[in-house]
């Protein structure tokens, strides 16, 4: 059994965005729309031990919001056992800084990822007496751990895909990938060890080449990332002068873009995460929710529970 | 006039905190109890450039609770015209990670201050071109600005006050102060340009030496460190092991605490701000709010509006 509870559903700024006030977020702000907070999964394969996947600067509320990340034994104590980050992103770790206060975990990231978190001193207020901190490597599967050292349940394996490196990394110096490395930008594959269900979370991903549409063959569920419908739609809305592609995101739609690229591919359960506030898809009458979910796709919202 | 708005009365953690079941956190997770997010004062002189004295984690959820702060003009725009940070702790400079997203703004901090998020590659997000890092010496008032350079109509002067450095910046061999600076931690003298109406702003303070209690003599309003009720009150409660002298925190109660420092000194109103979740002071019906409340003290809440 996997219990996957999506605890944030939009991209970086979250819906509404604080300083957007287009029609969405403003509908967004008068509970016309339904709001979003950061993107991050909990997910669970015991009922007891839950893993964050990602960590939004939203995560306190997140936690307010989902019961079953509550304390419940004792004074001083949390369900939440690890933190798996998929890159550097503030919207992926901003979030490690609400797990102060001595909590014991395990944070799992890729070397090049808890670089970023040494070369940053704030994200010390992790105490190191109580806080592992393991690293992930591109290709080679690994089970959680509980803090005390027991099984968590899962197996992870984390692959490398098309990506781009976190914008205050960004390096113009060095040439049109800005410095990109492979490990800048993963997806995981996430498998309960007893009954051996799994699916993918791939929260941030620039295109599907060959080799990721083959290992997405077949999947009971893919999460993957639905930051944009087009391109330039920032552009178009008057808000950004970034591309999707810019920022390292496929778009929904289009010839290259996700619903194409996973076409065919007989995928069990679709469904989009990371979604921008200037995604109209985020709007339950649009045209382009009810053509996305017409393709076969789901628009996640804060606290979507999918148990496989 | 000065319009201020504590958009978050709480301390580091916030009520609930996440890890914490206390019965009062447990009350807060309910609704039985008012919960609070971390802390922060928005502050107006013009009822148009608005200015965030400290940026907690919660930042983008007070945001979206406080309809000044909204967006007005323009699809991308915000009310918030600059940040001042009275130190360097988590629960004060986490929410500038909130403000990315390319909004001008003007950011004053000691250089003490300064130099930690220079040094801390992720506040980056902060783009360089649209946010302008200005020093506050202590001693020496200022003119607020906003990022077009016009006048934000208040002063500010910035004082030490005692206290200590950030839990995350302590130097273990430095000796009983762990390395803390007089830029540390510093309180605010906060004056409107035109009307000439002030308050003091002091969110963290260890003790209330003659100096301080001088300068605080016959204010309008003291908006004060609330932490504790009592120093040993996180031992007491079993949810930790440092007492408020070590978090740099004076107690609220007994022969050293605040009520007691700024007792007589004809403060026409004095509010405590950035209360602990283990302050009894939080639950609306304690003996320790009571007590509080009959000897001229308030209690902040989310949401707390003072007109000066």
């Amino acid at each position: 059994m996997l219990r996957i509870v999506v605890i944030g559903s939009a991209a970086g700024g979250g819906f509404p965005q604080w300083n957007c006030s287009t029609d969405a977020c403003n509908q967004a702000r008068t509970g016309d729309a339904l709001a979003r907070t950061q993107s991050s999964l909990a997910v669970t394969a015991d009922d007891e031990h839950w893993y964050l996947f990602n960590a939004s600067p939203d995560l306190r509320h997140q936690i307010n919001s989902t019961p079953a990340l509550h304390p419940k034994n004792g004074l001083r104590h949390s369900p939440i056992s690890g933190v798996i980050v998929t890159n550097a992103d503030v919207d992926h770790i901003a979030g490690l800084l609400t797990l102060r206060e001595s909590a014991p975990l395990v944070l799992y990231a890729t070397e090049r990822v808890h670089g970023t978190l040494r070369a940053n001193s704030v994200f010390n207020v992790l105490n190191s007496e109580l806080v592992a901190r393991l690293p992930m490597t591109l290709g080679q599967s690994f089970e959680l751990k509980t803090p005390e050292g027991k099984s968590g349940g899962m197996i992870i394996e984390p692959f490398v895909v098309p990506g781009k490196v976190a914008l205050y990394l960004e390096n113009p110096d060095a040439g049109p990938n800005f410095g990109s490395q492979s490990e800048d930008t993963i997806g995981l594959r996430i498998q309960s060890m007893e009954g051996g269900e799994y699916f993918f979370y791939i929260p941030g991903c620039a295109s599907v080449p060959p080799e990721l549409a083959a290992r997405l063959q077949s999947a009971p569920l893919v999460l993957f990332d639905g930051t944009l419908w087009q391109d330039d739609e920032m552009q178009v809305a008057g808000v950004g002068i970034k591309t999707g592609q810019r920022m390292g995101h496929i778009s929904m739609s289009g010839p290259e873009g996700a619903i194409a690229a996973l076409e065919g591919l007989n995928v069990v359960r679709k469904v989009f995460v990371h979604i921008n506030n200037t995604n109209p898809t985020l709007l339950a009458d649009s045209p382009e929710r009810h053509k996305v979910e017409a393709l076969g796709w789901e628009i996640a919202f804060d606290g979507m529970e999918i148990c496989l």
